[in-house]
């Protein structure tokens, strides 16, 4: 079973998707996958309701958007493959490097991306989403913090190098525009990924696969994350962290071949389903 | 007039402060202070529902919130005062630098402020907080950026400088933990505010005086900064921006007397009212 969201962009409806393919609206069980969904016993409603077959099915073809509401907020982990850090010229930190992203970021696996004015360093950056479903403050070991993961979502951390890194220093600066952050297509519950420390990542850039890596080669693993942010910041049902990339940046690859208008972006997790973008000027 | 929350936190009401220091139930105007009411004409139907007489008075002395609902995202500008860059041993930002806070660090301007776990520098900072009332994105000019502005009130960009400086170089680790953004007592509409750039700051811990600005010192004026964020992101309804801070924080002072629960930190802006903050340990 997967959690999606189907319809406009502002509009969308709850629904869920059987293992078959099929997907049925959601609005009877709930409003929106959110964090009170998922902090209560949204996802075992959800599960009720599909095995119960008692959910009207949607006809094919609907806009898919993100599988979560609008984010509280977006933490981001930086420089957490050892690769990408080799490529990017950084050292290895030595614990989690942590930013933002503007949670109105979030847009739909197939929604358009929008290079920003003025840039030339438009980047992809395929990640492995963790949503978060309980408050977590001060959590007292990795091994908890699993405890409060809902589930995982490919998310697209789309970046600005010019911004990220030439503009002051502050990385925000090059990840908060416009339609930043493609999440989805399904939300996955936890119970229903049987290891997401052993996830494939793959990214395409008009056809070429660009990146190819695995959550097994993260540094700082999920529970590890989740539980060093919680020192730091209260995580709240809904919120968003993105876990960091592999190797396979434009900022790393010979000649840097930056995203431009008309060029097309596809990303696949394991089991977490696939996204395509088109990218076109702001 | 000047808008309020006035109740326990998480169930405030709106609530509307008339010249005269009495505070009145905003209820029947609206469900609360968020981006709906500021982007609309909710500013001018408090202000006709306050000249009208027929709002029921709110007896003195309940709690105090902060200002707006929990914003969609907290911007923030670094090093915007030249005598605070100083103090820090950075250098003249040559652009804004932007970071970010959690939006759930909001609380009311006298709310206990905690002193995060493991943390031995946490600081104060006393800034111009900026609540945005329409959505912008790619602004034509600074001067554009004042019509996007709703109102004024007073930010504690309370942060933590081991967590901000020493712990991997992005500044969100140190800006974002719990209770770390007392805001208010009062939004008052930019309207009511006859320059924001020419407004007294002033900061005291323990009653000692620790920072006297003034925004005319700013680096980037008020319009500059909205200017130059809506170039990264989009902003939107209900969107706080801390502006920056100037010189005096205990980072820069002799001995560093960073703070520790059972301090009391009060602040002051001119014509937005005043915060009292005693510290206390998570």
């Amino acid at each position: 079973m997967q959690l999606m969201r189907i319809g406009d962009r502002g509009a969308e409806r709850p629904a869920v998707r059987a293992d078959d393919g099929a997907v049925y609206d959601l609005s009877s069980v709930t409003g929106d996958i959110d964090g009170a969904f998922l902090a209560g016993d949204g996802v075992a409603r959800a599960r009720a309701a599909l095995a119960g077959g008692e959910l009207p099915r949607l006809p094919d073809g609907g806009r898919v958007g993100a599988p979560i509401a609008r984010p509280g907020k977006i933490v981001c982990i930086g420089l957490n493959y050892r690769d990408h850090a080799a490529e990017t010229g950084a050292a290895i930190p030595a614990e989690p490097i942590i930013f933002m992203k503007a949670p109105n970021t979030v847009i739909g696996p197939d929604d358009t991306v929008l290079v920003p004015r003025g840039s030339v360093k438009t980047d992809w950056e395929i990640e492995l989403g963790v949503v978060i479903g309980k408050e977590a403050r001060y959590l007292d070991s990795p091994e908890d913090a699993l405890d409060v993961v809902a589930g995982y979502a490919i998310s697209h951390d789309v970046s600005e190098r010019e911004f990220q890194l030439e503009r002051g220093g502050q990385w925000d600066k090059g990840k908060s525009c416009e339609t930043f952050n493609p999440l989805g297509p399904w939300l996955v519950p936890a119970d229903e990924v049987p290891d997401a420390g052993k996830l494939g990542l793959r990214l395409w850039v008009n056809g070429e696969q660009r990146q190819d890596g695995t959550t097994a080669d993260l540094i700082f693993g999920i529970g590890h994350v989740v539980w060093y942010l919680s020192q730091f910041m209260v995580l709240e049902p809904g919120d968003l962290v993105n876990t960091g990339t592999p190797a396979g940046v434009a900022l790393g690859l010979p000649g840097q071949p930056y995203l431009r208008a008309g060029d097309v972006v596809e990303l696949e997790i394991d089991g977490l389903g696939r996204q395509r973008q088109v990218l076109a000027d702001a």
